[in-house]
């Protein structure tokens, strides 16, 4: 069964948020109690449930209904602000730390990812709104958004472009004071539910002449019920068959001259949805590392009730028994340490990055934000499918729980970016733009021991020999922001005290050597597989 | 769609078996062909079929069906004798080369997994019959079970016991020339369904009074129907409900006084059913290999026909569109390369096992097979799940194909021995029992440039350190199988003419520098992972 693992969350609460204006920490720490006792008693039992139920899809009426059970959690949710504890308090929401919410996102996703999802979603769909929306949007917008009463979509996706945003072809024309848009959205993570009593949709799209490419992009709010209570016209046309997460709508949206108002100003669109599209990635992130801990939990539940095998360690052997708990056996420790320790990083990092959320270090958030959703999804989806091995037969079959776990997990790798495109922002946005200087100011704050200066500072080496060469720097990205990821990951449990000796060292003697293949992959693995005939 | 790499077939044809006394090359060429174009046309498509359909349990007849399309093609394969090209002639078997049997598996297998999962597991039920059973079994059971008329099933596991088969409780109670077995089996892969006449379970069991332990343990085989046609008391209790391989089924067998034959002798169990066991350990590697080859195809004809940005080699961008087919990006590259050296690397290693196969070399088979069980199956599920990443939500979702290929394969990497089991027996069985002298012939044999030779060196120095610590051995062996597993792979396609050089140099610079990563585990990583407070 899920059990949040609250000593590590009130140690990381200590460390990166200690008393806050609106919270101080004895709060925080009930608060904690009371979401992880939701999350583990309400919302995991719904799991399987939303996995075996799923969305019903109605054509004829282009809607989608969310299992039963997802209503009455997600009141619970809306009803105790627990998605909505780092917003602004002007709008209701609760003004606490970001680590705080990035803790509480982990449970909720813990416990169900596909519910959890909703509001992942609507929150990076304030904070834009905040940022850019005129007044009377906000006023009409934000406080129900923050409620949950609102949920809120991302429509980016054409059938022609995901990635590549620049090839959007939906069109906003002007209209009195609003937008009527026209095109078609695919891929719409809770484009349509029956959770909320109103979506609102931010949707790019393209003005009449707008220039070619992402500059020619707009955002526009596009409700799925107008102001007048009127039905707009932007409809469900499908749902994806999904390989998890069956029970949160993927949505090809239709906008039949759906009214849609303009978010920011005309031709920024882009910029205002990557102020949606950052706190979603570390939401994503988080997401992942809340199956990864799910996962352990079924694992190590697993490993301390198997038998099978005496302990090659004859103090290890239970003489009541005729074997051992797999517990005492070499290999399994091997897979539980891999899993514990990298969530025990990865969850360092996301408080770490909460942390300069809160201290306004924007430029170091950007830097972490791709390095959390890349190298956390990955690592996390590798600890959910060691889980799945530990828990041999079982690992594989409905009634063990973890192969649901692997099957809603797998998409966070894909969404929201694809994690390639994560390493590209790194490296392209994040460290060649400003000439590493983002980077220098988080390696002057985290104080790396000297051997994980020298290993940074030869991948970036390489990355200066060819700033001429684009093909060879994208080549050398994803490892790249592995080797940063564990190199950051390392400094920051090495420096805890909370953390186990033999956990750091674990981390040290197994983990950080991947750096190792990295740096050979940045140095060297990048011209054979750009000239590889069959791909020319 | 899938296609078969006929091309990397003949070369492995031409180098491993040659001209051989039952099928000269060009007849086998043509074989491959002609199974090639049936897995292609007919399996593939029955894949997805076979998914969503699934199998039928019926509890009040205790029987299976498995979708309708899956008989038409188990009567292809067994009248072309596609799965019997290895097996005596003496019984309908083609006496031909291993090597043409692996390929041909393969293929099958990527057309569908489900399916293939029964005729190799008939083949290896065959291959124990043959070394171990009376010639009145022989005589009665071998022939339709080479002709597919009778399928084969392995019946190990029971609740209580997988990994540790001391554990059984099966009995055997002798009655006149047979035994009276009761018992209840799990996780038996095509324990029952209605593709075959007749299934022949190989079963284990203890004797009355048999010692504790493996030593106490006997096989019998125990057919579904008597040889009078009455039914046998074996019923199926249940099928699993699984994250993949829906049409393959997984069955609970109750035996309830079954009528059941010894094969070899009593309490030889162990040994006769791994004669069964590691044929079918080669076969579940090829299972790995086969659904990497498929999603490679999916993800290769993905990144030729998706448009999504422009290259950064202007020299590669398309004026004919406004975006280029994303296997220009050097990611998409990066990710198609992984796949493909690396199964190119593993259809090697498994043509050459087949090799030795062939010359009756069985030691070094035996040191080949839980690399190929254990290795292939990692890495080729690391590889769907790059395919699936490539392909981005199209990966994620049903209509792409992929993610049924992972979902089908996981398995691999748990039946027959989970992974970490092979990693015991080489270590165990194949490295320490004969003090390393299989490895020394292998090694010979491979002729491995300098370099390789110390790193597999310098990984026996900390084995032979610590042979007084069977803990610390069982800790290293994973890292231990999978650097021996890429320098013998290494060796391998290095040496091989028909390889692309910058296939070659992609392997030697972007995944032979694992083996350092594996190295450093070994040699620093298993004493934290044992001391870890929290497993202790």
């Amino acid at each position: 069964m899920y059990k949040p693992p609250l000593a590590d969350y009130q140690n990381l609460l200590t460390q990166y948020a200690g008393d806050h204006k609106e919270y101080d920490l004895a709060t925080m720490q009930q608060f904690l109690q009371a979401v992880g006792k939701f999350s583990q008693e309400r919302l995991w039992p719904t799991n399987k449930i939303g996995d075996q139920e799923g969305i019903i899809y109605n054509p004829s009426e282009h809607s989608v209904s969310v299992p039963k059970d997802f209503h009455e959690c997600y009141k619970i949710i809306c009803d105790n602000g627990y998605t909505s504890t780092a917003l602004d308090p002007k709008y209701g929401g609760g003004g606490g730390p970001w680590v705080l919410h990035h803790i509480i996102s982990e449970m909720l996703a813990s416990g169900n990812l596909s519910l959890s999802t909703c509001p992942m979603l609507t929150n990076g769909a304030v904070t834009t709104l905040i940022a850019n929306a005129s007044d009377s949007l906000k006023e009409q917008y934000i406080e129900p958004m923050v409620s949950g009463k609102f949920s809120g979509s991302m429509c980016l996706t054409e059938p022609q472009c995901g990635t590549d945003l620049g090839l959007i072809k939906t069109l906003a024309e002007p209209k009195d004071d609003h937008y009527l848009i026209t095109g078609q959205k695919i891929w719409i993570t809770f484009g349509e539910h029956d959770l909320s009593d109103n979506i609102v949709h931010l949707v790019l799209a393209k003005t009449p002449n707008a220039p070619d490419a992402t500059k020619g992009i707009s955002l526009f709010l596009v409700p799925k019920y107008l102001p007048d209570g009127n039905r707009n016209l932007v409809f469900c046309g499908g749902v994806e068959h999904k390989m998890g997460q069956h029970a949160s709508p993927t949505a090809v949206l239709n906008l039949d001259k759906a009214q849609g108002w303009l978010v920011g100003e005309e031709r920024h669109g882009m910029k205002c949805m990557f102020e949606m599209m950052n706190p979603a990635r570390i939401g994503v992130g988080v997401q992942g590392l809340a199956v990864s801990e799910a996962a352990y939990q079924l694992a190590f539940d697993f490993a301390s009730q198997r038998r099978q095998s005496r302990s090659l360690d004859p103090k290890q052997q239970d003489q009541g028994h005729t074997a051992d708990i797999i517990l005492v056996h070499p290999d399994i420790k091997r897979m539980l340490l891999i899993i514990e320790s990298t969530n025990y990083a990865m969850r360092h990092l996301i408080a770490y990055c909460g942390y300069h959320q809160d201290q306004n270090n924007l430029d170091i958030v950007d830097l972490l934000t791709p390095i959390i959703k890349s190298y956390v999804t990955e690592q996390s989806l590798d600890n959910v499918s060691l889980a799945m091995q530990l828990m041999g037969g079982m690992g594989y079959v409905q009634d063990g729980l973890c192969e649901q776990l692997y099957r809603d997990g797998r998409i966070t790798m894909i969404y929201e970016g694809t994690n390639g495109i994560q390493a590209l922002d790194l490296i392209g946005r994040k460290i060649a733009k400003d000439q590493g200087k983002s980077l220098m100011r988080l390696l002057k704050h985290l104080k790396p021991p000297k051997d994980i200066e020298a290993l940074i500072n030869q991948a970036n080496t390489t990355l200066l020999q060819n700033t001429q060469n684009p093909s060879i720097i994208a080549a050398i990205a994803p490892s790249y922001l592995k080797l940063l990821a564990i190199s950051i990951q390392y400094c920051l449990i090495t420096q805890d005290n909370h953390a186990a000796d033999s956990l750091k060292t674990f981390y040290t003697d197994y983990i950080l050597p991947e750096t190792k293949l990295y740096l050979d992959q940045i140095q060297k693995g990048s011209s054979s597989l750009l000239d590889h005939q069959k791909y020319l």
